[in-house]
């Protein structure tokens, strides 16, 4: 969909020009603000049900004693995953896209002021539950995680490439289902790195523990992701 | 993303006026045509991983004796789904959409020389893998039929509620996998109705045949899709 349909009822669709070039140029303002502050951002991309919100608490809870951390939360609708996030004694901010399938850069930017931004080490950005669109919106950040549960098939980065291409790491998640799936990791790899040869692949459980530790190493040490405490 | 974005260099994005405006007029077009020759349409829509095909390719072999069914596949690439629907006998086309993140109803118009519509009784539309985007883009179909995995959680249908809103079944798919998970089932069917009270819902498992005759049902007989033969 694009940026401009409000409601369903719109039936003509307003124009606005350079939309990509429009949250290019957002982007990096945003970057050059988090930049100046010393902020590490990423920003978490999968489908819907992937298991992100679950990822990220439990990272928070891991990392939030060592590195002061921010979360912006996008979905189109509840406020239910900043609820969760919360919980963790964690600041954060929701936004609603409402019809929008993908967080923008300027939705980034007017999350600012309500987060404790020269206080941050690290933001975190979950984008809405898409596997397609939010990996052409640049929203400022260092790098874009791609998440991918094995529940949802070996073969979706051949068939939605550009997150997988775009991605600096990529996280499977739900690995302690595997006794129960007909999944193929090994191929899911192959299907990966076929996409994105050099990409960081890192097998996680949140329920068993599995990969945690590298995770939770990378989100805290990696390209120069370091407290400030 | 909008329609226009053809790779992912390109930052200017080219405007066309009234996308949605023009989708249904071709929509319209194309339910006259499928109306006019008997065909009833289902657009199946979910998320990527969400077991579409599995379930498709099951519903084939189990409907193809009966009743004379085309089908359309969209992806934004790979034609590994068409492949799986050919090895089942059905006539089918695959769609690639590239970086689009949802079929057209002019995309689907352009399959139709290319499937024996005068010989068929039902067309399945296998839509691109996502929860959003799809929902705003009539195809000229009889039905949306909204598809979720419970591995995905929930609380999806009040976070993505357009799909929800719109469909007139939810399949519920991968019921096999309901012991492993942390799920609750009666909160997920109360979601869906707090978004639809009035849909069906029907709970599959394709792989120990939960749910599959009433599904299968649903697809021979539901609001008079009848067989030619």
């Amino acid at each position: 969909m694009t940026e401009n349909e409000n409601n369903q009822d719109v039936r003509v669709v307003r124009i606005e020009e350079n939309v990509l070039a429009s949250n290019d140029q957002q982007a990096k303002k945003n970057r050059d603000e988090l930049s100046s502050l010393g902020i590490r951002t990423v920003n978490l991309i999968s489908s819907p049900g992937t298991g992100k919100t679950t990822l990220l608490v439990e990272t928070l809870k891991r990392i939030k004693d060592t590195l002061r951390v921010g979360v912006i939360e996008g979905d189109q609708q509840t406020s239910n995953d900043a609820r969760r996030i919360a919980e963790t004694g964690v600041p954060v901010v929701q936004i609603n896209t409402q019809q929008s399938c993908h967080l923008s850069a300027l939705q980034v930017w007017r999350c600012f002021e309500h987060l404790p931004l020269a206080a941050l080490d690290v933001l975190i950005i979950e984008n809405v539950g898409n596997l397609i669109c939010p990996s052409g919106f640049d929203l400022g950040e260092d790098q874009k995680i791609a998440l991918l549960s094995i529940t949802e098939g070996e073969d979706k980065p051949l068939k939605y490439p550009l997150l997988f291409h775009l991605a600096s790491v990529v996280v499977l998640t739900k690995l302690d289902l595997l006794p129960h799936l007909r999944f193929d990791l090994e191929k899911c790899r192959q299907n990966i790195r076929q996409i994105n040869p050099d990409v960081r692949i890192i097998e996680t459980s949140v329920f068993d523990g599995t990969g945690m530790a590298e995770w939770i190493n990378f989100i805290e040490y990696n390209e120069g992701i370091k407290g400030k405490k």
